[in-house]
């Protein structure tokens, strides 16, 4: 039996770290443009119970997207071993194109993936770039892309990115600029036989929900008052995105664990987005819950919020990497470990991947 | 056997023109910020020689590449007679998002598709919502993706859209702004039991150079002398894009109907990107040559660029949605007839889909 298998991985993590005392310098707004009347110190703290986030990376002036894609993608090349002229497809989800530092326009043209394969410098014609948008889950979207077209036989060989420089979208005077961080995650998928207890991918699911929930996550303009109405930001409607992930992503990822024919007792990690320390651990319980097991177990759910904020379809790829190279404490896999991707993000999406190291 | 067929098409065709008189009246510049020396009557009649453009749309300023693909998905919608609530895909393909009429920033959050589900009121959490980036091929790779998940059993019905505003990203102190049009195109795709003989996807090619080719259409500054530096415009190494695509667009035609086992003489009509009369000619020629055929068929290829310009990856749904709707004089399919899907643009990609109507 043939399976999607993951051979190799890499990320970008910026150097340039902002930490949360550098947003307590300036006062925050509300959407009704007044200033919040908390002080910004007590703001700040505040959110780091809230998110776990204490501090976040932006990526440096003279990179843009694509370009921390490429070095995320040289690594996970480097790692499986596989030769990049015999990758089938590049697949890199994002959200914002290359925003240039300083500058609001958003540049896909062409797509960041045919970027990566200038940067990668692949001749073969027939590996085929492009880029995905899917909110936050782009990155677990586009490994079920590549396993779609494996199980098509268009595909065997993919490389498949996140990458995002949230750091140029945000509101600095909106308190959920302090979430957003940049960063870039790649994997590569490879189609191999793999015997029935081999590794690879189990199962997926997906799902968007985009009636009321459409525009929870949005583009809008600074709370600060006065501010050009014509320039938007990354906008998130915190209270309803929070309510909507408890509701749906539980049962989202308990359909993929089931359809994999994994019983929840043999779940050994799940790699959850990066988006709010607090609701990850609220759709861990849930999912739980919805076994009848009051607690997750311990080190069930590696986590590197903390000190890498929430880098959008970054957060994934970059933080299975991280435990692959041993670099998340009380974290490690072993051969033959199941485990779950899971994502939520604007529009709203929803996705799942159940896979077997 | 089963075969991904089109059930349904429809299209969105701005009121406004833009006639190539409405050019005239400008003074156009060259790369080098200097005037062009030839009067812009000159240019702009020259132009037309070559691209056989005379005018073009331009939607109206309420409304945003969501909204018009929104609108021509319910035309594809109504004219399939599918119920939007059995949709397993929203695929739309775009490369610059939403551009609200004077403003430069793209807007893809959420993106295009989840807004258009939102708009065609689809409660289905299974209708999966995501955006392609390809450059002008992206809505004939978006039905290769259709195609790709019902191949893999993950789907077996999409709504496929290719959606474009190209006069929000303009610069028109360069006459290559006058290729540059609005529009929507957009069709249903079904998996269908067929028989031998049945209608669907025959066989399709894709091919991305990414090398030297990578920037021949990109984002730019103004043409305009002291124009400011940090506002992009879409832009393009004319001479270069025309080079490539004689190069390779004939034979990766010439690929995808052999794989189809369609010899030459049975193929009826070529729904080729409407990117310039010229060059899409050539191409024509060149893919008959490469049959030793010295000249192609008359009406072998509808067009719609004298009146609709290049809309990107709006032009081949549109193109189609037209003929099928009897709105093209020389131009009708008959049940079984063989047909080619044909794009070149921005990666550099290419794609070809053989299709039996």
């Amino acid at each position: 039996m043939r399976r999607s298998v993951i051979t190799g991985t890499g990320s970008y993590i910026p150097s340039f770290i902002q930490s949360n005392k550098d947003f307590a310098k300036h006062l925050f707004y509300a959407e009704n443009n007044l200033p919040l009347e908390t002080p910004p110190d007590v703001v700040v703290e505040k959110f780091k119970q809230i998110t776990g986030i204490e501090e976040r990376r932006y990526t440096d002036s003279n990179l843009n997207t694509s370009d921390i894609s490429g070095i995320a993608a040289k690594k996970a090349i480097e790692d499986s071993g596989v030769d990049p002229e015999t990758l089938d497809q590049i697949i890199l989800a994002h959200n914002f194109g290359n925003v240039i530092k300083d500058t609001i326009q958003s540049d896909a043209v062409p797509s960041l993936a045919n970027r990566v394969k200038h940067e990668l410098g692949i001749k073969n014609p027939n590996c085929v770039a492009y880029d995905i948008l899917f909110g936050c889950p782009g990155w677990v979207q586009g490994v079920i892309q590549a396993d779609a077209f494996f199980k098509a036989g268009i595909a065997s060989k993919a490389l498949v990115i996140g990458a995002e420089t949230l750091s140029r979208v945000i509101d600095v005077y909106d308190r959920d600029s302090m979430i957003f961080s940049d960063g870039a995650g790649a994997a590569i998928l490879e189609y191999q036989e793999t015997g029935d207890e081999g590794s690879g991918i189990l199962s997926a699911s997906v799902q968007s929900h985009s009636l009321e929930e459409a525009y929870y996550i949005n583009m809008g303009k600074s709370y600060y008052p006065d501010s050009n109405d014509s320039i938007r930001y990354i906008k998130m409607k915190g209270r309803k995105v929070y309510e909507y992930a408890m509701k749906y992503v539980p049962q989202a990822m308990k359909d993929c664990l089931d359809k994999s024919g994994t019983p929840i007792s043999a779940l050994k990690k799940i790699f959850i987005h990066q988006a709010n320390e607090k609701m990850d651990d609220g759709i861990i319980k849930g999912l739980y819950k919805l076994y009848n097991v009051p607690k997750p177990p311990e080190h069930i759910m590696p986590m590197s919020i903390h000190w890498l904020g929430n880098s959008s379809v970054a957060t994934v790829p970059t933080l299975y990497d991280l435990v692959l190279k041993a670099e998340v404490e009380h974290h490690e896999l072993s051969k033959g470990d199941v485990i779950l991707f899971a994502s939520v993000g604007a529009g709203m999406n929803i996705n799942a991947i159940c896979y077997r190291y």
